[in-house]
């Protein structure tokens, strides 16, 4: 556990994390504000998410897995594929990472453009249970999207995971914005709340919808679809983050090369 | 024939055509909702539409081969590519799901938004006839590029099936919906029909311009363009379910990756 | 030369052209009607241009190259691509197919929606010359990125040829619409120009300027940028369709199949 | 030096760049112009211009790395991954493409439409200093999009990296027009200004916040991220354009042909 937590490979990935998270809702909330001039569409805002989304899986995507919310990043330690430990910091940057895109956008944004920052909040009177399995339903697709496109077990043709994932955000927008600003994402959700100190009662829903929601995917995809081969203490490894092939994505990275290499001559 | 009943993966493949079903009415319709604050544009609609197949296609096709259509499932059971049950349970499950989600989306959406649920009805004065023609062109185009995309006999590069298929059933909202409101899919039109209890008398256009839709796209692809190179006892064991290869998804799907593995080494 | 004109592949390839210039102008032109209820946009009319072009590139490529457009079988032609019989079928192929599509939507089309069947015309006060020059550079930009994306020395990440001249032709949409209505195509401007029976005194535009487009973009990238290494009698045999590799493109896939397996045991 | 100077694939890759600049900027330019009829909309003209550089980095990439921009050119050149020399003549092709690409807009644009000719300018109150900071991190996110999904080390897959650049450029405009017009690439500021000859006080934003950019993302990924394995002289040696692998595109495509068809047989 100490050696994931000393190797470089490891704050590499925490720092790509922070970064992509801080990018996703800059750009995530940037394209949602209040212009007086042009009112963004409906359309246009769960693109842009979707697009944001996309573009930094694929920029740090082979950094850190580019997970960008807290939400997929607890299924992933419930589905046994990442350790406790890259769990807990991962979502700390994402968290820290929401905070520093908000407040950044809150910066640069017009005093008439900022209106509430995008923040999510139940709208077209939907009430704190029905918006909780809203969320639920959106992030499953989205969690389900990401395992499947990522899963280095896969061998159907996957075109491009990324692309894939940002139109699975772009997707879960086009319905869940009009129920509850469309969270998908507690991270998305917690920045813009704490650079404008808006906590409404029902913030906890941003929360729990996404989480149970990329959870019961979790559940499902790595547990009953297409469950692992690992022996328990295999398993057990994989939570201390001492099972190899998960240790250390760089080295993981290079293997693959060098093994590509050898394959080659 | 018992076997395939009897195993797993059959009924994983069953159960993620209802789950994959259940999850694209939902999104389908809930982007069609008549939110009295910002009314949906029709190119909005047809893109969530296809962003709904497409993520649905990425995230469960490598389960049940993600037809999530029963014209489809019926175009391929004509084509000879899937066996009699696996039709029957597949379009059995895709109905059942359909209704699912078109109820979670009823019980959902607030009553002012709820409109008829975006049930499929003609509209700017289309006959059933010339809605009929519309709607065979309409899937024939959707048919012939999931057979294409998905043809593991094909040799050009094929990108990502799921994404192709997805903008695929953009393309068909883009025309269809002036005409019928575009379904290209019984499910999609039957579900919100059961529970909005919305059956107009020409709802079986809805059925019959899909399926022979799908059916003729299946004669042309898998008889005329590609043909199989079948003897004629195999494709009777394809219907029956007793053809090898075809038996049992995930068990190819583990021979595919040993083979991989065999040739990596 | 009498052997490519007998072969089943052959007339398979030719049927796929006329069958996808078709089904290409049936969406192209129906997604620009003029439905009283919901004018489509510009975005709208140019993403389904894109997307139907994308969707049966990717369904009929495998069958004949999926041109579509007498301006990129033209093209291919000077750029010793194809022979000159299959050049001269293929034309054919679509302008028949452009005919029946522009018909098929002419008849299903409600009286009030038909407007002039979105034939090509100069709009804005553009003259002939620049509209000349506009398609030109159209489909210049869509010839290069088709040779590019099907270029089979290319060892650079194609990703999928069919979304990346799809993309290219909604590309070209968004800026010609305005000038020209946008052909980039000779068969998808003389489709409704025979049955609207509309041939304004500009019509020439839309097959020059495409054409033209269309053979720059082939001599730059097939003669400047990435010459074939083809002696010329070989390059003679192309033209006449008796140079072998060209001369039938299913058996060309099944030896590419074959190829595989053999690599694959 | 001189031997990469005067090979012909040198002088292909400048003239691919300025090409490809020409029509990137005609297209983007041109999607925004202010037509009496139908004023383009901010999501219409971000998808422009995604399509733009995605179409063109799809046909001209594998000629000369489909840079399209000094900014990315110059990161490049940070990173080490390309020649001064190289560096030099990309950044004055593109500089020429682009007054060219503009010009061509200027003269086939009906006067009532031109505007501006889309010329970047700061809007809604933003200031030099802010303007500076958002054209920073819009480029930013795109330059690490670009290196990553360009990286030939890379071994997750990449789907079209053309079409993840060119999306990349489209979430830009989605934030970055209500700002300043979104550049995210000199030459594109450059253009049009020249043409019209409006060089605001503010011109330098749109130098120095790409260019900035685009160098930060190149020291993440080049040196922090995915750091060389290149020896110090052969860093020099990719500088002076005298490193082997580097020194002629062309070629180094040939080779990766031949080891194909090597490992084929």
């Amino acid at each position: 556990m100490k050696k994931e937590v000393c190797s470089v490979a490891f704050f590499k990935a925490v720092f790509a994390e922070f970064l992509a998270t801080l990018i996703f809702v800059f750009f995530g909330l940037g394209s949602a504000l209040k212009w007086p001039s042009a009112l963004p569409s409906i359309l246009q805002i769960s693109i842009a998410f979707g697009l944001a989304i996309g573009t930094l899986a694929q920029a740090l995507g082979p950094v850190s897995g580019g997970h960008i919310n807290p939400a997929i990043t607890l299924a992933l330690l419930v589905g046994n594929q990442i350790s406790l430990l890259r769990a807990v910091f991962y979502v700390a940057a994402q968290l820290v990472g929401a905070i520093a895109g908000a407040g950044l956008l809150y910066w640069l944004a017009p005093t008439n453009a900022r209106g509430n920052l995008a923040v999510n909040a139940l709208s077209n009177s939907t009430t704190p249970g029905k918006a909780t399995v809203v969320e639920i339903i959106l992030t499953f697709q989205l969690a389900l999207c990401i395992f499947s496109s990522t899963d280095s077990r896969r061998t159907s043709p996957v075109g491009s995971p990324a692309l894939s994932i940002g139109l699975s955000v772009t997707l879960g927008h086009l319905v869940g914005i009009y129920f509850t600003g469309c969270s998908m994402n507690p991270a998305r959700s917690f920045g813009p709340a704490v650079v404008m100190d808006r906590f409404s009662p029902s913030h906890w829903v941003f929360w729990v919808g996404p989480i149970v929601g990329a959870i019961l995917a979790a559940l499902l995809y790595f547990y009953l679809l297409f469950p692992s081969s690992l022996s328990l203490s295999d398993r057990v490894a994989v939570v201390k983050g001492t099972y190899e092939p998960e240790e250390d994505w760089e080295e993981h990275r290079e293997e693959r090369k060098k093994s590509i290499e050898l394959t080659a001559h």
